[in-house]
């Protein structure tokens, strides 16, 4: 059973299963139970696959889909959302790894620029192609329909969610 | 922009945005970005109005959905899924607030049952019921048509990862 397998699945301020009906709860429960699980395998995956983390995962990927490759430290904290401190920790280990490396913005000595090596790119771009295949896997249960529905309902679920909730980080 | 938001949204293995295509990748994408705003909602909210943390409320809700609002320890880490050591140190605070208690198993003494006291019961009554308001509110974006979609292609995505990945615990 999963840590998000049936979980608050009777969260109905009865202590009791729900069962049917609060079709918004069930999604959500659904919802968090699937991701729970795909996560779980992906970040086994990395770590027996790559010894790779998750967390270095979210970091390398922010830098890969950049068309230069590089973000500025400001940027990359934004998008990961993690302290400051974390992200320096991490940037610490993967320039050690010789995966990035810092660098200065010609324009701006106070501004950090992250940007991914020849290494850390060769790399990352196996473990995103391996990524994709997990995934496909992952979710080969869904036919092609299945798949459209999704991406059309959690794509307005999403636009919704980043225009209401982004800025206000959480509340 | 959150740590979710268009993440890996390039991860198609040339370092650009995919954008079309790979429609499996970009659902998972979808899904694991609403899951982490709606995530990072709840876990502020608990925090704010309730000083809980969500492993808590997972915990907690795990208790209080029980029948007999009880549970063995390895099933409660079972379903956790943290290391028993994390589980151990959770219940430790949790007794010392009054929320749980350890009970030991009459039929077998090396059975340790957590329980949930009246405290926590009437506490997480009242987070629960606040939990399923905040969730419709985060969905609130869906029609009833989306929710059903989501239920019945959730729903089978949760039961195939269930059968295929739970019991590997990640592979």
């Amino acid at each position: 059973m999963s840590a998000r397998t049936a979980k608050h699945s009777t969260v109905d301020g009865n202590g009791r299963s729900s069962g049917t009906g609060k079709p918004a709860l069930r999604a959500w429960l659904r919802l968090w139970s699937c991701v729970g699980t795909v996560e779980r395998v992906i970040r086994t995956r990395l770590h027996l696959g790559y010894g790779m983390t998750l967390a270095r995962f979210d970091y390398l990927s922010q830098l890969y889909r950049e068309p230069a490759l590089r973000l500025t430290m400001t940027e990359l904290s934004h998008r990961l959302m993690v302290s400051g401190g974390n992200v320096t920790g991490l940037t610490d280990r993967l320039v050690t790894d010789g995966l990035v490396v810092r660098e200065q913005d010609p324009a701006d000595r106070r501004v950090q620029i992250i940007a991914l090596t020849g290494h850390g790119h060769e790399l990352f771009t196996e473990v995103a192609r391996a990524h994709e295949v997990w995934i496909r896997e992952l979710l080969g249960s869904l036919n092609s329909e299945d798949v459209k529905g999704l991406n059309h309902t959690l794509g307005r679920l999403k636009h919704a969610l980043d225009d209401e909730w982004i800025e206000k980080r959480g509340e």
